[in-house]
């Protein structure tokens, strides 16, 4: 393996609904900025701007618990814990995360942020965009924030991709003294939307990363739907 | 923020009962080696080596799946799930993951790793032990390979750490519309970890990588089994 890089895409500016979010970045990685995008690199979108840019965005009264419970409800095809005024669900997409990954942070007052209806056919379109704009042949993959049942501290993970794969089966695969590796599909995904955090940093409103010297076995057609979100039927704890 | 870098670190031999990582990591980012350590660098060690060089390799019999099972519920507090040979447990550290962290891939035939008694003490060690070396002031996280209850594909994520922080607690932070943040406590050493995943592939054999850029913020005496272990009573899946 080789280095990895990961860089912030800075100077995204306001995202409403309608804004091409493929001509944001194209814009904030053009001529004069200080980032270019390259074939090969993996563009990580932060959730917020994908559902701004389509419209996710829905009216609530933030003073309001009960409005916030029945909004987190609605979204929700399963409620696994209550506590409080938290929620632990199962979205629509199969997702399980606190409060069916509705947001109130870094949106405007008085509305909240739902998540995208289809984030792997979001990313499938900012990768399509970005090639027609810039003719630059990258993966796309959209994060979220969520939290983990038993550590402290949130991590970003995938919400959807397009152009890498999600998971990388290294099954089958001898290990370095030649035994076969059991376990060992890796979710690239979510380690690469891990590392893109890293420089985006949660206060500073940068929504946009990109993580450079992917291998390039990795790009191929993926699905966090199809490859990341675990079947009921394999699921210990729901 | 600025970019950051993730930098193998090859060259790494066999590791053994008594083996001085930090002896061996200051070897291979020596003069004639690509990647130097530099104060700042954050140096991210896997489980196995660190397991290895401690002494927490056992005898098993491989053919024998009772042989394990026992062997795994040995390491446990506590068996929270079990399907066929599997066991999710909780471990004497609090940590909640497959077979209480017992490995057989990449080991000997006919053992078993364990993990780290104390993995934050490991990570201590070895920081020490590259500051007498190299004279560098760099911060260490142990890492391991977890799955997740509803996702698919593993991630690596941290045991232990030393000099940095294992969680930033951004609560309290306005966010970019000047709103008070909740729930963003985020856990960087797990981000970090799996960042470093990415360039040591699984199957390669390159036990140690570096990130390089990680903001001055983030240093400072740190501790997974403190910040990052959810203890009992915040739990909602125990």
């Amino acid at each position: 393996m080789s280095a990895m890089e990961l860089h912030p895409i800075v100077g995204i500016g306001e995202i409403t609904n309608g804004t091409n979010l493929a001509a944001v970045i194209a814009e904030a990685t053009g001529p004069s900025a200080a980032v270019h995008l390259h074939d090969g690199d993996v563009v990580v979108v932060t959730q917020k701007v994908v559902s701004k840019a389509e419209g996710r965005m829905v009216a609530i009264d933030v003073d309001d618990p009960q409005a916030k419970v029945a909004l987190v409800e609605s979204e929700a095809v399963r409620v696994l814990r209550r506590r409080g005024d938290l929620r632990i669900t199962e979205t629509t997409h199969g997702f399980i995360c606190a409060n069916s990954g509705v947001d109130l942070s870094n949106v405007e007052a008085g509305t909240a942020a739902l998540l995208p209806v289809d984030p792997d056919r979001s990313a499938r379109r900012i990768r399509a965009d970005l090639r027609r704009l810039l003719g630059v042949d990258v993966a796309v993959i959209i994060s979220d924030t969520f939290g983990r049942p038993w550590r402290r501290g949130v991590t970003d993970i995938a919400l959807g991709c397009a152009g890498i794969a999600a998971v990388i089966d290294l099954r089958g695969t001898p290990d370095a003294t030649g035994r076969i590796l059991a376990a060992t599909e890796v979710c690239i995904v979510d380690e690469l939307c891990a590392a893109a955090e890293l420089v985006m940093g949660k206060d500073r409103g940068v929504p946009v990363a990109i993580v450079r010297g992917v291998p390039a076995a990795w790009f191929r057609d993926g699905s966090v739907k199809d490859e990341v979100v675990r079947a009921v039927a394999e699921d210990l704890f729901r």
